[in-house]
This record gives C-alpha cells, sequence and structure tokens, in this order.
C-alpha cells in the first residue's frame, strides 16, 4: 500500500508599523492600545542600553506610561537593560536571560515582549520572543535609522553563532513596530548615516524617483536635518514592507533583491568583527557592486558617479582596505554557501532597476575594488 | 507626524505525507526524490535509539539508499543516533548537537535533516532545523503510531525547558513527511497501543463513523493487527491535516479542538515524570472530560460506557491515582496560563462532535475523577 496526501494551506500574517514622536507621551495610548489584550497583559520590556543611556528617563518614563495605562497592562518585571550593539547577538547569556525570564515572569502567548532598541537588540529579543512557547507576541520600538526603515519593519530575526551572522534565528512577524523618531536625535553619525545606506539600495533597485529626492536632500540629511530624515524612514519602510509581502516573505528560494550590495557587505563586517557598521558595509557594497554593474557595461559612467558622489555627500566611505581581492572572492563563495542553493546576486539593469545574475566575473570584481580605492581618494568624483 | 502602515500577506506552505512499507528499499526512489535539490543535496539524518536497535540494519540500509541513489543526495556525515524518548526533549545537550552538526557540517537551507523516530526525537529535531540558518528542510520519518498520526504530521516542534513541556519550540511546516509501516512491527505494546488513544480523540470529537470504526476493529487492533492499524492511521493523520489546514495552523487564538483531552493528559504526564505515555495519559484524559461530559449532560451514560469499553478493549487504563482531585484542579490552571488567554476546554456535545466550553465545574471534575475510579475497576462497564 503507498498513498500520498497532499497538505496545502496558507498562514495569514498582519501587523502595524507606526511612525510618531512620543511613543511614551501618556497622552497618547498607542502603545498601550496594542498591548490591550482584554485582559491586563504582561508586558515585559527589554531596552537597548545604547538608548537608555542617551534617555536617562526612559526607565522612569515606561514606569509612567504603565501607571496611567494600567487597565490596559501591567509591567511584567522590571525593564531588562541589555548591551547595544553586535555584541548583543553574540553573547549568548544575553540572549538565554531573555528567554528565561519569560519563563520566571510568566509572559505566555498572549503576553508580550516589546523591545527597544538598534536592529541588533531587536534581532536578538525577537528570537528570543519567537521560540518562547512556539511565539510569544512581540512588538519593536526601533530606536536607529537602520532598525527603522529596514530590519525593524521586516519579519527575521537572528543571533550569531559558530562565527557566523545570524546562524541562528526564524521567520517571525511582530505583533506591531512603532518607528518613535525622537529616539534618533541621540544616535551618533555613523548611526545616523548608516541606515541611510538601505534607502539608496532600495532607490537603486526599485525607484530612480527615490534615488533624484536623495540626492536632492543629501546636504540636508548629512546636517541631521529631521524633516527629510522621517520623510526617507517612511518610504523606506514602506519599500522594504512591500516586497516582503509581494513574494516569498520567508525566503524559500535564493532570490534575495534586498540583498544588493550585501555579499560584500557581510564580509566586510565580518572582516572587522563588525567594527564597521552594516549599513556603512552596505554601501561599500552597493559602491562595489554599482561598480561591477558599469564596468559590465550595464550603467554608464555617469550613473556610477552619481551614485558615488551621493555616497560622498552623505558621508558614507565607499572602500575599505580589509576588503582585498582576495577576501572579497571568498565572500562571495561564502554567500553562495549561505543562499544555499545557486548563487543569485543582484547588480544594476539601469538606475531604479535591479537585475539578478548567477555568477560575477573574478577579475571584474578585482578591477572594481581597484575603482572604489581610486575613487575614495578624490573629493568629488569627476568625469574623466 | 503620525503614520500608519498596515502590513499584510500569508505564506503558502505546502508539503505530502506519504504512506508506505520498505522506505530504504533500493528499488523505492521516493525519499530520494525529495532529496534531490537539483545539485546533490547534502542530508544529515537523526535516528532514534529505540529504531536503530529495533532494526539493527538501519544504518547499513540508510548508507546503501544513500550509494544508490548518490545522483541525487550525499550523506553529509554518519547518521546521529540519539537517546529515544521523552529524555531527547529534555536533554539540552542531544539538541545542541544536532544544531552544531549543521555548521560543522554546512547544512544550509537547500539541505535537508532527516529526523527517523518517536514522536519526541522528530519534535526536538524539528526544533533544530528550524532554528539552524532560520530553517533548514526537515523530512520526518514517523516510526510510532502517535507519531505517524498525529504529531509527525502537523507543524509543532519543541523541546522541554524550565520544566514544562513544549516550552521551546516554533511552528515550522516538514518539508515532506514519510510514514513506514514496517517500523511498528517493533513497538512495545504500549507505544503500539499509545497513539490510538489520537484516533480516539479525533473520533469523538469529528467522525462518529471513525468511532464505530474503531468500535469495529478494537479486537483486532490489540492483536496487533497491521491492516487495521494502517487504515487507522491514514485516517487519522488525515483528520489531522484537513484540522490543520482548516483554520489557524499556527494557534494564535485559544481554540484547541485537537486537545480534547489534553489538559488532564499534560498534568498526568509531567507529575509521572513522563513514565505514563502521552497517548495513555490522552487516553486516560479523554475518559475523564467524557465523564465530565456526561455528568454534565452532554452525553448519555451509554455514550459514555461505549467510550470507556472502547478503551478498555484496546487495553488502556483509564485512571491513574497520581491524578487526585487537587492535582486535577491545579492542571486545568495551569493548562489556561498555558494557553495564556481564556481557558478553552472541548467537551462532547454529543458523540462525534467537540464543543468549546470556557469553564468547568471544580465538583463535577472531583466527581468524574471518583467515577472514572470505579469504572476502572470494573472489567466492562455495564449499563446501571
Ligand atoms: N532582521 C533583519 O531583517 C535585519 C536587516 C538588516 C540588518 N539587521 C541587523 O541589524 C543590526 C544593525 O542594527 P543597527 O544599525 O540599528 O545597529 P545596532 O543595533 O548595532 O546599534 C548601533 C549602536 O547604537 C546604539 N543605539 C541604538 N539606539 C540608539 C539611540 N536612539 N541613541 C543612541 N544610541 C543608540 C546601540 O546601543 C548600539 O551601540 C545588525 O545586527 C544587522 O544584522 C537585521
Ligand atoms: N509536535 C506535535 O504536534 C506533537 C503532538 C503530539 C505529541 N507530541 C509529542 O510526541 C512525543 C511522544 O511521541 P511517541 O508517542 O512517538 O513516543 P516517543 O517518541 O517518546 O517514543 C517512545 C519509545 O519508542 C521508541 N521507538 C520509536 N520508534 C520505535 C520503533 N519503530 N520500534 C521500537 N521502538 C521505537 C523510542 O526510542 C522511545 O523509547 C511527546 O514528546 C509528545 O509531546 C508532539
Ligand atoms: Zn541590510
Ligand atoms: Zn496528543
Amino acid at each position: 500500500m503507498e498513498k500520498i496526501i497532499e497538505q496545502a494551506f496558507a498562514v495569514p500574517f498582519r501587523y502595524q508599523v507606526c511612525f510618531l514622536e512620543g511613543i511614551f507621551d501618556l497622552t497618547n495610548p498607542l502603545l498601550a492600545n496594542f498591548l490591550d489584550n482584554g485582559k491586563k497583559a504582561k508586558a515585559f520590556f527589554v531596552v537597548d542600553n545604547g538608548v537608555s543611556n542617551a534617555f536617562p528617563d526612559l526607565l522612569k518614563d515606561i514606569r509612567d506610561y504603565a501607571d496611567a495605562y494600567q487597565d490596559k497592562f501591567i509591567l511584567s518585571a522590571e525593564p531588562l537593560i541589555v548591551e547595544g550593539g553586535e555584541i548583543s547577538k553574540n553573547d549568548e547569556a544575553t540572549f538565554k536571560k531573555i528567554v528565561d525570564a519569560t519563563s520566571i515572569f510568566g509572559i505566555d502567548r498572549h503576553s508580550y515582549i516589546v523591545g527597544i532598541g538598534g536592529g541588533a537588540v531587536l534581532d536578538m529579543v525577537g528570537f528570543a520572543a519567537a521560540i518562547s512557547h512556539r511565539g510569544i507576541r512581540h512588538i519593536r520600538i526601533p530606536t536607529t535609522v537602520l532598525s527603522q526603515n529596514d530590519s525593524g519593519v521586516g519579519v527575521k530575526n537572528g543571533i550569531n553563532a559558530y562565527g557566523k551572522k545570524n546562524y541562528l534565528g526564524t521567520f517571525a512577524p511582530p505583533f506591531a513596530v512603532i518607528n518613535d523618531f525622537n529616539f534618533l536625535t541621540t544616535l551618533d553619525d555613523r548611526d545616523w548615516r548608516s541606515g541611510i545606506s538601505e534607502a539608496i539600495k532600495v532607490a537603486l533597485i526599485k525607484d530612480i524617483g527615490f534615488f533624484e529626492w536623495l540626492e536632492k536632500n543629501a546636504t540636508a540629511l548629512a546636517n541631521r536635518e529631521m524633516a527629510p530624515m522621517q520623510e526617507l524612514i517612511i518610504k523606506c519602510a514602506q519599500m522594504h514592507m512591500d516586497h516582503i509581502a509581494g513574494k516569498d516573505p520567508f525566503e524559500t528560494g535564493s532570490a534575495r533583491p534586498l540583498d544588493f550590495g550585501h555579499w560584500a557587505a557581510h564580509k566586510l563586517e565580518h572582516l572587522t568583527q563588525y567594527q564597521v557598521r552594516h549599513g556603512e558595509a552596505v554601501a561599500i557594497g552597493i559602491a562595489l557592486d554599482s561598480t561591477y554593474s558599469y564596468l559590465k557595461g550595464m550603467i554608464s559612467k555617469l550613473d556610477l558617479m552619481r551614485i558615488i558622489n551621493l555616497m560622498k555627500a552623505l558621508g558614507f566611505g565607499i572602500y575599505a582596505h580589509e576588503l582585498s581581492g582576495k577576501e572579497l572572492l571568498k565572500g562571495l563563495e561564502e554567500f553562495r554557501e549561505h543562499l544555499g542553493g545557486e548563487l543569485t546576486i543582484t547588480l544594476l539593469e539601469y538606475m531604479g532597476k535591479g537585475v539578478e545574475v548567477h555568477q560575477m566575473d573574478s577579475d571584474l570584481i578585482l578591477q572594481s575594488i581597484d575603482q572604489l580605492k581610486l575613487f575614495h581618494q578624490e573629493k568629488v568624483v569627476a568625469d574623466s
């Protein structure tokens, strides 16, 4: 007897991504309403110490807010402060502390874990929430440009293991995301800038109009003007979300158009032990793949210069000596392994349109990095 | 500025559940075809030692099969043998060994982890596969009645932590499930019988015809006849799968109709430190909730006797002294906590139809357990 039953179903996911200022203003019930599960939900807060150091009143604000909305939710325990940045994804003890807390404080599937912090802390907290009780409701409050416009609005979480980035993790949509722009005021310049590279990325592969907008607003963004940054974040978050909703949200295939510029970036982050920020590395990765696209005859020299000059205007480095030719080629192979299937790299078909290729020419990669080194030394790149 | 973006999408899942005999017959390409990803997939096998002890040739069979189909897949390493039973879900070291192996042997998102064993080993292996690389393809080869007709065909995995059952886990559909009936021949009587309780469960809440079929085949099943067991497993697996596909596959709500009889079962498993098998505990839980349904006036005495007599004919115990009134009431509260939201218990509206209730009467629970104790002492229960 041989018999086969086909199983097929679709699991619907739905969440809101909000943009505002003053999430803990006592007059703003938004967060409390998310936390309201009809029976005094328990909420457990995990806070990036970069944020709590920058906002010394934050913990008090959280407590006051909980007091004001105690009919809707209660704090299951004092907020847990964890070290911000990549270390939070490397340190198993921190991760374990959060999983432990869910058990100790009885955070169940109808309770909430609220993460406040940069992309690294949110990735780590999200993973802890995803596996405890097979998934506790998770609210993300991203506090960096990168986490507000990219990492925090998506469906992935993870921690590093075996020296490999995001080795452990799941696909787990958040319960809600609340982007409070006020947090951005205390970012240091590198973190302010860093996330902008993800906007350049989506603009280059999807929307030339947005790229032109970035060119126009580059100086204002570099000067840390808040209005264009808010506009950038909303636009960029929307584009990332549309992409995720569009096709293969849980990335079962090998295609990853949103990883434009990321293969070299991953290698550079690793080589510098995460001293280079994700967004900074992505900027260099984009510069590299754009140069490669130019050398392949896909975009013009003028197009390439626009990209390089935009990055320079924003203050990005576009070259790093750690990215030797040898390391780059190794990085390409690692990226292929990481994808698992076929190598799939996004290049530029033209400005505003990405295209997938399944192999890259080693010689051209080496030429690209040499070219970038030259560009890097010039102040503004002129047509030659 | 306050703005909200709504995100909504559905993630499609699809997998096949196969029933056969002789999965490693060199002439049967079924498994090899699942493993064939177009570029010599790596497959890593994890085997329950209860199975490898019962089938001393199993490892050789796996190697021979891999040799025969080396154009489709390769073994990434020697199969890993792990201790079977609940201990595999309690022992973090075993779990970690599998996650480590994915890194050491380069098992990526397009490679496969194949689990062969009972429900416990499959739950544990499934969890390791689910979080490594955010999800490695996982093929389940269930080898017990319970795992073939219930746990192995569904979407949940998990391990125990903090003394709590399935505390860590995810919802992660398998890549494929292959039920090989030959494995069932070596089960000890308790494991042969145990999984039948899940069939009684779905029959009572969904399909009176299936219940009647069980009554007719009780003696044959108790005598370990294979033909009715195969029929039972296919029917029961199909019903579980239909249920999962039907509504809320990832259990976001509090309703869990498939947990009929399970609230007391969980408590009993825990109280006996898993000396009582899941299916054995479920049988007692079903007997309890059926008795409660009778005392509530929902089913007749005659109906209740049919249920009790079926269980007796199959050799199930229907009472356990560990389930004192006090422990039972505690178990009910724990189940409510476990669900997170409102208490939701399935009782019998009538034979073949479950109904959800949101509270249970403590006195009637105590009466039910006393009643069960009496039934337990009688050989066959007669109408009084
Ligand atoms: N899950 C995803 O889909 C996804 C996508 C892209 C990137 N990521 C991950 O995101 C991480 C990078 O995130 P990031 O760029 O936000 O950096 P980060 O999380 O490493 O934070 C950078 C620094 O800023 C501090 N900080 C955070 N908020 C602050 C604030 N408001 N004021 C002052 N300091 C503050 C942090 O403490 C940290 O020291 C990486 O681990 C990357 O892998 C994840
Ligand atoms: N994921 C789910 O949806 C789900 C649903 C129900 C139950 N479960 C879990 O399933 C587990 C129980 O599974 P189970 O009933 O299969 O028992 P089990 O996995 O504990 O196995 C029982 C014993 O049988 C041995 N064994 C397995 N196959 C054998 C074979 N072919 N021949 C001889 N011995 C064999 C094992 O080594 C073990 O000692 C529990 O942990 C329970 O929580 C999970
Ligand atoms: Zn990125
Ligand atoms: Zn069960």
